[in-house]
């Protein structure tokens, strides 16, 4: 095989509790969120163009990287290369807005260790590649909780935070339609270079609630509750939830993005020109051979 | 909502470790199999058609169940619904052969607990319902390690036995074409009255074999010879499997069943008329709302 390409969903958080650690298999975090059906493609191919394996001479990593046809950084898909041992080129197409709190960077990575796994016939196994992406992202700093719930799909439930076989997680069984607007970028180093404590608390909050009756409504309530008691909710987002539960409708914010989502046809309701999809129910996952 | 659909992707076991245990959570299996894109559709509504709670007075449980629009038995939903605390009419539709090594029973059995958590809007968690459904299974004594293959989808692999929170999986990340040939049924509790030693140990060495290079080529072949091992290939299977192997082709026997599943165009290539079908990556889900 040449080239190989991988899906990841997008991932919005509705909220989280931060575990940082210095080992980034470890570092992670509880909480919850909602997979996209619109997410991020990632073709791999090696960067000589010949197929053949890894290559351990000192060269391996990224070769280069286009995202949406434009030449790009990534740390976390920098870092998967460089722990796979291969030299590839990368090209990241994205459905979803980047730096406005869909895991864009996180879908990356875990979509570059699936089609890298596939390209260069590396053998390892699902949770191997969902380590090393995850690892990628919480090294690089990107993201703590992204990769494992993009893996996962549905509405992925982080019970216990980091990579599998250290992480544990759930889900919530249902499939609502989604729409979502976002207003711009938001600086996650910004809001998390502060006191984390706050947030922690409000996180664990939010889950045990989620818990006692884990369905859709209780996701969205839950998140919303937490923007508000962990101090991150921004003007126009908050405006934007308000005036979707004007209309009856569940709404709140992605963490950590200037975007609101909401269920069903909410934003529509509520005047707004949303974009609109459902719930990924599969995780990411390699695309089948023609 | 007054009904609910789900869907369970059949599933292949290519080899298998058994692991009984008295507590049917705990039962359970170590092993690798196929999550196919054929599989089994279950509609759940309530008996009395109102679509209103559980009913703890005592008449939880199965009202109706049709397989294929047929009158039909069967232990594990029967043991879903009553652990549930719903009383319930069931339809059930599959793609694949009843009996022949696609774990039916064990797909229709999550399913309903899917669509029966939303039929009633139970508010159990993912893991909650594959646990019930799981446990419904090895209690009936139909299978030990179909459901929760099933719920993770793509070639699921059972690292530890057990329901979620007991055991632990992995897969393999390739999604091939698979075509299967079904030449009827074959008597599981038969064929596991026996001594389950041999297979056990036969399953254990196909377990750390696919582990070693987890592709798709290796669980065939740990599969094949798990199958002869084991002492469990029927003759017609045995002719097929080698007929494809003739063709340069990968195949092996679904355990348990009389049937014979290959990779690509292998049944094909080797002159058989087969069913075909894609890796289901999914899982299995509840079907979206409308």
């Amino acid at each position: 095989m040449d080239e190989a390409t991988a899906f990841a969903p997008g991932h919005v958080t509705a909220f989280f509790a931060p575990y940082p650690d210095r080992d980034p298999v470890r570092a992670g975090s509880r909480g919850a969120g909602l997979a996209l059906s619109d997410g991020v493609e990632v073709t791999v191919r090696p960067a000589d163009g010949t197929g053949e394996g890894s290559d351990p001479a000192g060269d391996a990593g990224l070769a280069s990287l286009e995202l949406d046809g434009v030449p790009a950084g990534m740390e976390p898909v920098e870092r998967v290369l460089a722990e796979l041992n291969v030299a590839a080129e990368v090209e990241v197409f994205s459905d979803v807005p980047v730096g406005a709190g869909f895991g864009v960077s996180g879908a990356a990575a875990l979509a570059t260790a699936l089609a890298a796994n596939a390209a260069f016939e590396l053998d390892r196994s699902e949770n191997d590649l969902v380590r090393v992406a995850h690892a990628a992202e919480a090294a690089a700093g990107t993201g703590l909780g992204d990769v494992v719930g993009q893996f996962r799909g549905g509405l992925p439930v982080r019970l216990e935070p980091g990579a599998p076989g250290y992480g544990r997680m759930d889900g919530v069984p249902a499939r609502p339609r989604v729409e979502y607007v976002s207003f711009g970028e938001l600086s996650t180093e910004r809001v998390l270079g502060g006191d984390l404590d706050p947030v922690r608390e409000a996180g664990e909050a939010a889950l045990t609630r989620l818990m006692r009756a884990p369905d859709e409504a209780e996701l969205l309530a839950a998140g919303r509750e937490f923007a508000v008691e962990a101090g991150l909710q921004v003007p126009e987002v908050a405006e934007a939830v308000e005036a979707v539960e004007a209309e009856g409708g569940l709404a709140s914010m992605a963490m950590l993005g200037r975007t609101v989502y909401a269920l069903g046809t909410g934003l529509s309701d509520a005047g707004y020109d949303p974009a609109a999809c459902s719930i990924h129910p599969t995780g990411a996952t390699l695309r089948p051979e023609e």
